[in-house]
C-alpha cells in the first residue's frame, strides 16, 4: 500500500448496567483505541475488561481522561485550575496503564475526552497541564489532540510526541476548530460524505469547512465514533473504502 | 541500634475543602505513609501533593485503596465481587503509583483500607482477589495487610513481599483479630499503654488481648493514627521511646 | 371486571448518556410506576422527565431509593446503619416528590429499590429505618415492599399503608422468598410461564415455588421489568391475558 | 428596637467522616440558616441534624442548592443548562424539604451556593431556571439572592417573595458585584471592618466599595460565615453590636 492511517475510536464508555457502544466489534476496524478511565465514563472493571480486549487485538491502548463528571458524560466544561487538571489527567492515565500492564501490554497514548479535548484546544494554560502531567507520566506516551490545536503545540514544545487527530463525521469550521455539537450541521450524518472527508483528508490533508473553504489539516489519527446506531456499518465501510484506496489502517 | 520496626501513618485523607489529618507534621516521626486514591479519602490534588512530600522527606510510599465510598470513609463494606475488588484495587494503585513516578519517587506498597482490609482479613476470595491485582500491578510491590490475616497468607501464595502490619493503639481479641471500633474497648486512648503495646510488640513479639491472654503477633510494620487530636503528641512520644529503648524507625 | 390488580414497574432508570428501558412506552400498560432517585439510578433531568410522562398518563406515581451506588445499580448492600438508611430514604422520597409535585400530580408510594428492598425484606432494623422515613415524609404514602417481609410487617406496625408486592417473573423459594438472581433459576425467562404465575398469584393468591410447592403470597402489586429486550412484548401479553381474564389492572 | 435584620448562615457543610463549621454554636447568632442538600456538601444524615438542631431553634430553614462538586465544594462553575440547572435545585429543594417537614417545620427559603450563587446573580436563563423551580416547588418558598442580581429580578418577574442578600465580611465593587474571591481584597478580615460594614448597610443601605465609592444595596438578610477559625467570635460580637445599635436579627 501507498500511505497508511491511524484510525481511532473512544472505547470503555459503559458504565456498570449501562452499556454504551459496540467495543468489541469495532475494534476489528481501528488501529488505536481511547479508553476512558472512570471519571467521565468507564469503570474499572469495564476498563480491565475493555484493556483486556484490545490488547489481545494488538490494538494501541491509550488513556481517555475527562472531567469528573459522568452525568454529563464529559461533555460539560468544569471550572477546573491548572493545577486540577495536571492531577486529573495523571490520575487517570495512571489508572489505565495499570490495566494495560496487567493485560500484558502497555499504555501508548493519552487523548483528552469532551470538554476537557475541546478546552485544551483552545486554554493554552490548561493545554500546558495536560501535556505536562502526560510528560511526567513518563514512558514516553503519545499526546492526541485536535489538530492544529494549543494541546499539541503545547506537547511538541515539552517534546513530546504527537499525534494531531481529525474526525470522520464532524463537521469543520475556516478556523480548522470543530463546529460546535450545539450545531445542527456538527455531525456529518450520512457515511459516504464522511467517508469522502476522510479520504480528501488522507489523501490531500484538507477539509473542506461548513463554509466551503478548504483548509489544511494535519491528518495522523482520524477518529471514528462508536455510539451512534450505525456505527458499525460505517467503520466497515470505511475501512473497505480505505483498502481501496491503498490507504493501510495502521498505528504508527 | 539494635532492632529496627517500620512505622506507617495512613495519610492523603484530606478532600477538596475538607482537611483530615496533619499529614506534613506526622511525616516527620514515620518511615512509610500508606496514601488515599480518591476512592474512600482523598482526590487527584491531595495525591500529588501529599505523595510529592512523601518523596521529599524519603518515606516509603504506599497506594491505600478502599471501597467506592467517600461518604462511609471506606468503612461501610460494600458487596463487591472478586473481580470488582481486583479491579478497583489495580485502578487505585495505577492512580497512585503514577503520581510518585511523577515525584521521582516510587510505589512501594499497598494496604488496603477500612473496610477493605477488614473484608481482606477474613474473606479468602477478595483477599486473593487484591493480592492479585497486587502481583499484576508489578513492580515487586509489597502487600501490607493484618497481622495473620487471610490477606498476608494470599499474598505470600502468590509470592509476593508482604509486610505483617500491628497497630499502637487497637486492641486485640485472643484470636489476634482486632476488637471491632463499634465495640468499647476497641481504642487505646491513653499514649502510654499505646507504646506499651508496641514495645511489647517489637520487643516480645506478643500482645496482650482484651481478655489478658498474650498471643504471637509478628509485628514487620506498626500502623499509628493520623486523624486523632493527639496523633502529633502520640507519634512524637512513640519515637522518643523507641529510640531510648534502641529500635531504629525504618522501613524494612 | 370481576377483579382488579395493580401492575408497577421500575422506571426513570436512565442516568445522563445512558439509556436503559423503555419508560414511554411501558406506561401503556402499568397503573403505577417506582421512579429512581439519583442514587443508584436516574439523575435530576430523568426524573423530571420520567414523573411528567407518568403524571399525564395518569399513573401512581412512587419514589424507588436504592442504596448510592450508581455503579452497583443499587444492586449490592452497603453497611449502612440505620439512622444512614433512614436519612438516604427520607432524601430520596423528598427529591421525588419535588417533582411529582412539580408535575402537577403528587407521590403516592415508596418502594425500596434492589439491595436495599431484598435487605428490607429480612433486616427487621433496617426495615423500622425505612418505615420511619416514609411516615415522617408525611403525605400518608403507601409503602411497597416484598411480601411477607419485615418491611410491610413494620410498616404496618407503624401505622402506614401497605401494598405486598409480588413478582411476575422471578421464582420464589419455600418460604416465600425470592430466588437469588445469582441462582440460575432466579428468573422466568418465558412468557407463558409469567403469565401463567402472575393469574395464579392474582386469582388463587398463591404461587408454585421452585421445589414445586404452592405457597399463600398476597399479591397486591405485581411487578414487572422494564429493562430485558422483550419487556415490552410481556406487558402487552400480560395485559392482554389479564384482560381476558377479567381482571382490571389498576391502582388501589 | 427601631430596626431588624435577618442574619443568615451556611451550614451542613460537613460530610461523613469530614466536619466543617460550628453548625450549633453558631445557631444562637443567626435567624436563619441555608443548609446543604448533598451536591456541593453535606450528606443526607448531616441535612438531617442540621435541620434538626436548627428547628429546634426555631431558625427559618432554608435549602442550599449547589453544583453536583463535592470536591470543589460547589464554587467551581459547571457548565449546565437551563434545564439541568432547574432539575437539579428542584431535586435539592425537595430533599432538604422532606427533613425539615420530617423535623415538624418547614421550609422557608431557597439560597443558590457558591457557583450556582453567582452565575445566577449574572446569567439571567440560569437565573430564569433557579427561581422556576423555586416557584414549582410550591410553598410560597422565599428566593435568596445577591442584592442587585438578575437571580432577585427573575424571582420578583415571577412574584416570588425575595431576599435580597449582602455580606457582612465580602468587598464589594462599584457595581454592587462582590470581589471574586481570587481578588487579594475580597475578603474583609477584621471584625471591625465587618461590623461597620453590616452597621452601615442595616443603618444606610449603603455600601463602600473598594473603591472608596459609596453604592446602594438592598440589605434585606446579611451572610456571615460559618467556617473560618472566627466565625463563632464574630457572630457574637456583630450580635452584640447589632444590639446597642437597636437592630434585632429576626427572620422577616
Amino acid at each position: 500500500m501507498d500511505k497508511h492511517i491511524d484510525l481511532n475510536c473512544d472505547m470503555g464508555e459503559s458504565f456498570g448496567a449501562y452499556t454504551l457502544g459496540q467495543d468489541e466489534a469495532l475494534m476489528d476496524y481501528v488501529s488505536s483505541v481511547n479508553i476512558a478511565c472512570g471519571f467521565h465514563a468507564g469503570d474499572a472493571v469495564v476498563m480491565q475488561r475493555t484493556v483486556t480486549l484490545a490488547a489481545q487485538k494488538g490494538l494501541a491502548i491509550g488513556a481517555h481522561p475527562g472531567y469528573p463528571d459522568l452525568q454529563g458524560f464529559g461533555r460539560r466544561a468544569i471550572q477546573l485550575d491548572a493545577n486540577e487538571v495536571y492531577a486529573i489527567v495523571l490520575y487517570q492515565v495512571g489508572a489505565l496503564r495499570a490495566f494495560a500492564e496487567a493485560a500484558g501490554s502497555r499504555l501508548n497514548h493519552v487523548k483528552p475526552h469532551g470538554a476537557l479535548y475541546n478546552t485544551a484546544a483552545k486554554d493554552r494554560a490548561l493545554a500546558s497541564a495536560i501535556a505536562g502531567a502526560v510528560r511526567d507520566a513518563g514512558d514516553n506516551l503519545v499526546l492526541v489532540g485536535l489538530s492544529g490545536s494549543h494541546l499539541i503545540d503545547e506537547g511538541r514544545q515539552l517534546g513530546l510526541r504527537t499525534l494531531s487527530e481529525v474526525f470522520a463525521d464532524r463537521t469543520y469550521q475556516d478556523d480548522g476548530t470543530l463546529t460546535p455539537r450545539t450545531a445542527a450541521n456538527a455531525l456529518i450524518s450520512d457515511t459516504a460524505g464522511a467517508i469522502k472527508q476522510v479520504l480528501q483528508m488522507v489523501g490531500e490533508g484538507t477539509v473542506t469547512a461548513v463554509s466551503g473553504k478548504t483548509i489544511l489539516v494535519e491528518a495522523q489519527t482520524i477518529c471514528i465514533h462508536g455510539d451512534g446506531a450505525h456505527a458499525l456499518t460505517f467503520a466497515r465501510s470505511l475501512a473497505e473504502q480505505l483498502h481501496q484506496h491503498h490507504v493501510s489502517i495502521k498505528h504508527p
